[in-house]
């Protein structure tokens, strides 16, 4: 049975639903007791937010969630340390892979953003970081910080109202976006994560870490498709140089350095991932429509 | 006289000039004829859209803009190629380190979104992709993607009335966003944009390329301060790496890979930018709190 990453059918945001057997059938929720729908190699697909959690933070559009484990089943209480395994590794796996979980809220969780009873669901959001930290009894908590998405898979602006801590609220802009869809995944996954250009494959806790690149750009007024002759697999270092020109890919594979004008190697493949020569084109032509 | 990112006292989105004169005066937007204020350095910190470039689209939230260069100064029509060079370089350097642009739309822009007469300060904007590609003019023009800031810094959801070519729309999520202070900036100048990690420098045309990573991250609830302190200029592939704790810096700036558990390297600093080693001990808890 596969799992679905995104809103399902027939099931929009605000729909509620009387208890978790309800969440389940609707394939909103599946698991009928765990906080966390998830699989390590998979991802996380949904959370259940209710109050289960001392160390919670619930501010509308960000949530600062924690991990499932080692509570004491009466009280609730956190009784011993958590780590980022099961459940927990896979909300890091979502992280590492920009894929969006479905949020439910129910009537335990913070009165300003929960219902009055049973459950909410509340849209999809992205796990933004993950780290271990020392709860409120002591014992270590696996922490996630998650932001809203908005209707086109961005994060929803920060509510003005979370308090900030002693440093002043910095000024931030957005200096670098990596887009991921379901078909950049499954490029990634046939390439296991190797990127195409060096071969550099960055392992971190979550498995391993890669970008798919759209060689066409999705959206006005290059509308490329997304489909997987469009997508190759970089490590990051060869995204930022293949999206900013310095790196582009001969119809014969080569890889062309732009500065250098020269060829520095030749593009790896894998067998069941073909890639269109009219978007390497396209892509080569963005940089220089003199050749 | 420093160039100013972002808004401009006194000045706020909506603010109208009867003409650049007026514009140029209140700092808005300083030169008097050309359409791009910004030099390759530094970046560009203003642009003018008043429909004078025939390829210009204007969808609001969402412009394709068009670079300097090349026009019939009387029928405003191309008639020669545009070149990444001076401004039109500048706004590339503004992609690259994702500063803030301001956008002032001009009477003879887009009706729907242009004011009536005169000028109008209309937000910031950033610039998410930029290429080449032959006009309507059949000549060589410069063109950038620019996309609406919210008060936070992250971009706003692209408008739903844009239109699609062929392609269906993507859905797309955001795998990893990379955020930019002004403090990040002036920790990559210091490190001349090589990584303190491996010393790799991604060679761009706007010059090169790194990301300022917040040690102990900004934001509820780390509430990480924004100062040089605290900030360390890196490769995106490093930069990964020590978002997920693949890679912790000890207080000796020992680097240590947690997968291997042993150390990799040394953290390369230069005179000017001391790091406070209370935030990488908490970035190394973030990963590890038993040691």
């Amino acid at each position: 049975m596969a799992r679905t990453f995104g809103d399902i059918a027939v099931n929009p945001p605000g729909t509620t639903y009387a208890n978790r057997t309800a969440l389940a059938a609707a394939g909103v929720h599946k698991p009928l007791q765990h906080g966390i729908s998830g699989a390590a190699a998979e991802g996380a697909d949904s959370i259940v937010v209710s109050g289960g959690y001392e160390d919670d933070e619930d501010y509308g559009a960000l949530i600062v969630y924690t991990g499932a484990g080692g509570r004491d089943p009466t009280t609730g209480h956190q009784v011993s340390d958590q780590e980022f395994t099961a459940q927990n590794l896979a909300l890091v796996k979502s992280e590492a892979e920009g894929m969006p979980v479905r949020v439910i809220r129910g009537s335990g969780g913070e009165p300003a953003f929960s219902p009055a009873s049973g459950f909410r669901y509340d849209g999809l959001f992205r796990v933004e970081e993950s780290w271990l930290e020392r709860g409120q009894s002591g014992f270590i908590v696996c922490r996630y910080r998650m932001v809203q998405l908005a209707d086109d898979g961005t994060p929803l602006p920060i509510p003005t109202t979370v308090p900030t801590g002693p440093a002043p609220r910095a000024k931030t802009t957005v200096q670098r976006i990596v887009r991921n869809t379901e078909i950049s995944r499954r490029v990634k996954k046939l390439h296991n994560y190797a990127c195409q250009i060096c071969g550099a494959r960055i392992e971190i806790v979550a498995g391993a870490y890669a970008e798919g690149a759209h060689i066409r750009p999705l959206g006005r007024p290059h509308d490329g498709p997304d489909v997987e002759a469009n997508v190759l697999c970089l490590c990051p270092n060869d995204h930022v140089r293949f999206e900013f020109g310095a790196l582009v890919i001969e119809d014969t594979l080569g890889i062309i350095d732009t500065a250098m004008g020269q060829k520095v190697g030749t593009l790896r493949t894998v067998v069941g991932h073909k890639i269109d020569v009219a978007h390497l084109k396209y892509h080569r032509e963005r940089f220089d429509l003199t050749t």
